[in-house]
């Protein structure tokens, strides 16, 4: 907003603004590179170059690699990570169709698909990688709905459902068997949604 | 049998012996390059230079990459294959547990567990891999329990129940998701067994 209402409004405030486009430039490359190519093969020189920039520099705004991996997987589910506070805010009997309806949306579209499938896939395959996934998950959208249930293995209850989840996603998207590869999402939500329910609520 | 039996009974059944034996170390060094490097990273040549054959020779036994991986896979999961006739065999209304405590059999036990990370690492990353992926499960283990259940959606069916399977797997296993990753099998088949029965058989 500062940056076209008042530019050049002194030499701290320009770096400043230039900082924080170097920064977002960066962050957008790193997305793309660790997307196309996957966690193991990405690496910092790769997106500096990309970036237009010097190595050191990404080192300093992200720090390690792992660092940068988080914070482009944190921008990709910004989005996903604010529809969170619908699914867990709502009444309780109703989380099991909220969470599977929100997850289902992010596998949906092809906007979120793209970047879902290369943490899974970067996951799968790198150590590294699954900590950041495991880090997030656990974080950003499993430990929200364990603290809205009133149970003692809450944390059990909610990584059954997301298992559930997880496992669809993969039969569906990542592996793509038939007929659930093909199937209408509202067949699967209608029966997928009770079973996470169960697991979260069930006695 | 024949081999220290009745030795050198004649060229041809010679030869015949000696063929089992090089298809047989081909295959066994297969299973180790495609379990300790994953699908894309394992090559004909390679496999053909461990096994101190040449590459064609490879290719004359077992054709293709893709149906060498499948070669692999198949004779990697050959016990489970048959506990599957265990499974699918026995009364209904316990058939969610049988295989739920199949499957959990299968990755809790190393043996088996390592070429099972494997074959889930290569179909994530690799789309020939995922088909002999998805060619083996429908075939070998889904298609059989479809036969079982008597209902028009048997397929999405089994499919959902084989996705808890599979999500479990991968936060358990491959993800390593606490406390699911640590929890005592006993405790998580109580609560998978029924999900799996009930996605193959609730109304």
């Amino acid at each position: 907003m500062t940056d076209t209402a008042a530019p050049r409004r002194g030499r701290g405030r320009r770096t400043r603004s230039e900082s924080a486009d170097t920064r977002a430039r960066i962050l957008a490359v790193a997305r793309e590179e660790f997307s196309e190519r996957g966690y193991e093969k990405t690496s910092v020189r790769g997106i500096a170059k990309a970036a237009g920039v010097d190595s050191a520099l990404v080192h300093h705004y992200f720090g390690t690699k792992e660092q940068i991996f988080e914070a482009a997987v944190e921008v990709a589910f910004a989005p996903a990570f604010r529809a969170r506070d619908t699914v867990v805010d709502g009444p309780l009997d109703g989380v099991g169709e909220r969470l599977t309806r929100m997850i289902f949306g992010l596998w949906e579209n092809p906007v979120t698909r793209a970047p879902l499938l290369a943490i899974v896939r970067s996951a799968v395959n790198n150590e590294s990688a699954a900590a950041v996934f495991r880090k997030l998950i656990s974080a950003q959208l499993l430990r929200r709905i364990v603290e809205q249930l009133d149970l003692p293995d809450a944390d059990l209850r909610t990584e059954l459902a997301a298992a559930q989840l997880v496992g669809v996603a993969m039969m569906r998207y990542v592996i793509k068997i038939e007929p659930i590869a093909s199937a209408d999402p509202e067949q699967i939500i209608a029966r997928v949604a009770p079973v996470v329910q169960g697991h979260l609520t069930n006695p």
